[in-house]
């Protein structure tokens, strides 16, 4: 009995890896939300799709399970990378109880990295990726994480920036950093990274804490050194100058 | 003027995106390190092939360049993804008194993600990436963030875990969060990534800390909740139980 996990990437059909394709062409149903099926349905005519619109994600990791164990092989699809705030946890959690049932995490290109192509090259130096949402995570601990991660003068690269209950945090999020670091600190935003409507925008990080963004969006905050090259988010490989460079 | 730099993922072609593939299609040069040209140059028999062994990555990419501006069509390729210690940093900061060149970073499979797949599902939370090698960055600044990160209950993920003249950093990687982490700490080490002698193993870092890796290996130390079940590394996606969990 076989489970697929898998990563779509960003949204783009091509930035889908050979991989995932085989796992999807290998399974007889692919359960996902609805968004990410509309995604891929045009490009597997015969398959049987399990598209939950509902937000509930254990619901929908139960429901995969449930076809797995009917015994169906199943690919169970997410955005981006499935092990990055993914749904390839909370499979293993849930399906622990079902041993004959074979899991296989098939990796995506993860928004931190597509959304960095995008801005030009941000992470190029040690980075932290902090959600901001807290729905399952104490508020003090992400206000913590930002605190110690803007201290160590890492990259920052936030997922879950915004929601309609949330509007305020990323500029909290902001103005926890600025206690460590300038308000020239170059920051980019990328929205809606392979998809329709993509935009990307490198700014101050004194502008960022005043602009608002979508839960669509994914926010980097540059480290001391990071540049604005001709509208590009750039920071450099290390802190010594190279030899001949 | 067109300069790709593209991320070819962890190792195996089937990880290498349609997007990847086409940049490569659409150059007249593919220049890169050896290795990684060996990995996709059968599929490529008619391009131009700028092979360097050399590890001196602003030569590489003064190389590239330099094709480029000779009127040539080039993909820069690096292994995983080439934003994350990769080469589209240096190729920003180097290019940028050529104007005419314009620059399109392809992302790709980052270690951290591929590696966090073979393992199951390390990075569900919250993570910071840190690279060992203190080539470009203070030493001292690499140990900070490693205490930082720790004290942030962050799971940990290490690049350039290792090399000759380092042979004890992960061991003083392991102090340092030990420091604020319990020696029962869920953590994986994945070795070779997609290429031939893939290998990985879930261990508590009280014996991560005594375990010798090579320079192609990607270390996960887990957060507090991170957890083995059934031989995977899986950390929850939160802190909070969920209402039907
Ligand atoms: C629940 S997380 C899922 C992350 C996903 N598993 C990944 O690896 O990209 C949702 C957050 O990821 C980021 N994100 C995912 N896809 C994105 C896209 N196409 N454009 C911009 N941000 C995206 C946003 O910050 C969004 O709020
Ligand atoms: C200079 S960094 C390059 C990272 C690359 N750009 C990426 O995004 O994966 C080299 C380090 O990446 C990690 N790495 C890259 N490819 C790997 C693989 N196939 N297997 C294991 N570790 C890998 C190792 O920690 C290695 O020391």
């Amino acid at each position: 009995m076989k489970l697929y996990v898998v990563g779509l990437g960003p949204g783009n059909f091509n930035q889908i890896t050979p991989r995932a394709i085989a796992a999807m062409e290998q399974s007889d149903v692919i359960a996902g939300y609805t968004v990410y099926i509309d995604l891929i349905k045009e490009h597997f005519p015969n398959k049987q799709l399990l598209s939950t619109p509902m937000k509930q994600e254990v619901d929908r990791c139960k429901m995969a399970i449930e076809e797995t164990l009917k015994g169906s092989t199943v690919a169970m699809v997410c955005s981006g990378d499935a092990g990055v705030y993914g749904m390839a946890g909370l499979i293993y959690e849930l399906a622990q109880n079902y041993p004959p049932i074979e899991i296989e995490v098939v990796a995506g290109i993860t928004a931190a990295c597509s959304g960095a192509a995008v801005l030009g090259a941000p992470l190029i130096h040690d980075f932290a990726v902090i959600s901001l949402s807290d729905l399952l995570t104490p508020y003090e601990l992400i206000e913590k994480r930002l605190d110690l991660a803007a201290q160590g003068d890492f990259v920052l690269c936030l997922y879950n920036p915004s929601s309609k209950k949330r509007s305020d945090y990323l500029q909290k999020a902001c103005d926890i950093v600025l206690k460590s670091r300038g308000g020239d600190t170059i920051c980019g935003i990328v929205q809606n990274i392979g998809r329709d409507g993509e935009c990307a925008q490198v700014l101050p990080l004194s502008q960022l804490r005043n602009t608002q963004v979508d839960m669509f969006t994914t926010v980097y905050i540059g480290n001391s050194n990071t540049q604005n090259i001709g509208g590009k988010m750039v920071t450099p490989r290390g802190y010594r100058h190279t030899s001949n460079g």
